[in-house]
This record gives structure tokens, sequence and C-alpha cells, in this order.
């Protein structure tokens, strides 16, 4: 199974393509962390993450997109257009016909380190270790974007019943 | 001129083309209300929004696109959903080739009532009258779209410079 992982964001987007099955170790395909320009207007960094997107996605022909899940509780300066980039990168992947899952953070770096508070540094280090890499993704806003990947895989390209059900109670409640 | 105007939301998403020039009764061509049913798939649903909009867009050839700005200040349980709408509306007219702006609640409420701080209902009978129509547009989600074209009409095409402008500063003390 080929996954393409996204960690959204305007200012940088992190996009890491791998490939495994479950319970075994998984190969690193590609990755990418596209910028665009705060200076930018809206619009224009929009659609450039939604080229971006669209061409890695054709390039790599993933079966399955995973994308991290954006709460409100996120850095407030910052979250509107990490909100915006996510929405942009399911898209993408949907509008390709595929299956698109997102995932908490916690949900993440349960599933790589098998603790749901990992920092950075400790995902970073498993990440590399997972895909037997020499040395860490560079820049490490990939990194992320791998892990991603790598939890839908071992997920076996479905989120836990249990994380489902607990997400169906969590929008029922919401609504 | 002629303006789409997109209130962005998940469950409900406005969108209202109007006809005008700065300084002069506009006239309506068309409102909707689209919407996406909330037991469904986040992927799914950014599909549909996304493929009704470009719809629209290619139906009534709007000069510009007029898009409601979201903050984070919005009700926390909805927000993330209308952020990603928002993304969705914005690229839907990046990706037409249009000219895209964004405005703030307030500065709507204020171009089309002398008021920021106008009330859903008044809103409603203002753009009743400026458009004159018979009746005001149902459903109601509908008034703040069109509201977001007539403001954007009504700016010439283009947010004041003044707004343009604290926009900057405001985006700089952000970084």
């Amino acid at each position: 199974m080929r996954v393409l992982g996204v960690d959204p964001g305007l200012t940088r987007c992190g996009v890491g393509v791998v490939e495994g099955v479950p319970g075994r170790p998984c190969t690193l395909v590609a990755y990418h962390v596209m910028r665009t320009d705060p200076d930018d207007e809206l619009p224009r960094r929009l659609l450039l993450l939604d080229r971006a997107l669209t061409d890695l996605v054709a390039e790599h022909r993933p079966e399955s997109v995973a994308v991290e899940r954006v709460f409100s509780q996120h850095n407030v300066r910052t979250v509107m257009g990490t909100a915006q980039a996510s929405g942009i990168a399911v898209l993408a992947g949907a509008r390709a016909g595929l299956p698109v899952q997102t995932y908490t953070p916690s949900e993440v770096k349960a599933a790589i380190t098998g603790s749901g508070q990992a920092d950075k540094a400790q995902m970073t280090a498993m990440v590399t270790r997972l895909l037997r890499l020499a040395e860490p993704p560079k820049p490490a806003d990939a990194a992320d974007a791998l892990a991603l990947a790598i939890c839908h895989i071992w997920r076996g390209g479905t989120r836990s019943k249990l994380a489902a059900a607990a997400d169906r109670v969590r929008r029922g409640g919401a609504r």
C-alpha cells in the first residue's frame, strides 16, 4: 500500500510518500516540504498549494491520502491558514478519487512512538529509524508527514474502529 | 461588474451573484444555499462543495469572487469546517483565474448598513431593499452571500486601502 501523508500548513506544508503493509517495516518513496510566501495573497497561496499537491498525487499515485486533523486549540495566529490548507489537501485527494483519512496529532504520535505525548525530536528519531534512513528527513517538517503515512499504513488504511466511534460521538455532541 | 459572493460553511454555504457598479443600485442575478450532510465524511463534503462552487462560477461567469473571512473567534465547534469551506471557496475562484477578495463580517455589515454591528435581521432587510426584492432571500443564509457581493461592488472591486494596510500590519505583527 502506498500512502501520501500531508502535514498541512500554508507557509510550510509537509508531504511524505511511504510504501508498506501493516506490521512490516515501511519504505520511503519521497518527501517534500512545499512553501508559500506569507506576503503573497491567500488565493495565490491556496492555488499554489493545490497545484503542488495535485501534481504530487499524480506523480506518486498513492492508494490513499492521510491528512493531519487541525484543531482550534492550535496556534490561533496560524490556525485559519492551517485549516484552509488542510481543506485543500483533503480536496486534492478526494478530487483524485482517493480515500482520504484524517488523524489527530496524538493518534499519529501514539502509532509511531507508543506515546500520544511524544515531542518533535522523538517523532523525527522514530521516523528516521522506522524508514531506515541514514539521517533525519530535512527539513524536519517532512517527518510529520511521513509519520502520518506510516500511521495510516499500520492502521491498515483505516482509522481504528474505536477512534472512529469516538469521533462520531464527538461530532454527534457538537451538532 | 458581476460578483459572486460566498458565505462559507460546510453544512450550509451561501452563494450570491450580483451585478452593479459602485454607487448605483445593484441587481440580483442568482442565489443558492448549498448543503452537505454533517453525517457524510469530510472528503466527500469538501468535494461536493468544490464541485458546486466550480459549477456556479462557470454558470454565472463573475468577474470576481468575494469570500467572508473566517476568524478563530467564531463558534469553536464549527470554525474548522468553516475555515476549510472558505479555503475551498477561495480556491474555486482562483482556479477559475478570477480575483478573489476576502472581507470581515464587520466590513460587510458596515458597507451594507452603515454599522459594523448590524444584526442578521437588519442585514437581511437591507439586502432585500438594496436589491429591490419583493421578499427577503430564502433561506436567509443567502443574504450574507449577497451582502458580500454588494460590498465588493461598492468597494469598486477592491478592499479599501485602509483595510488592506491594517491587514498588512496585522499580518506583519502575527509573523
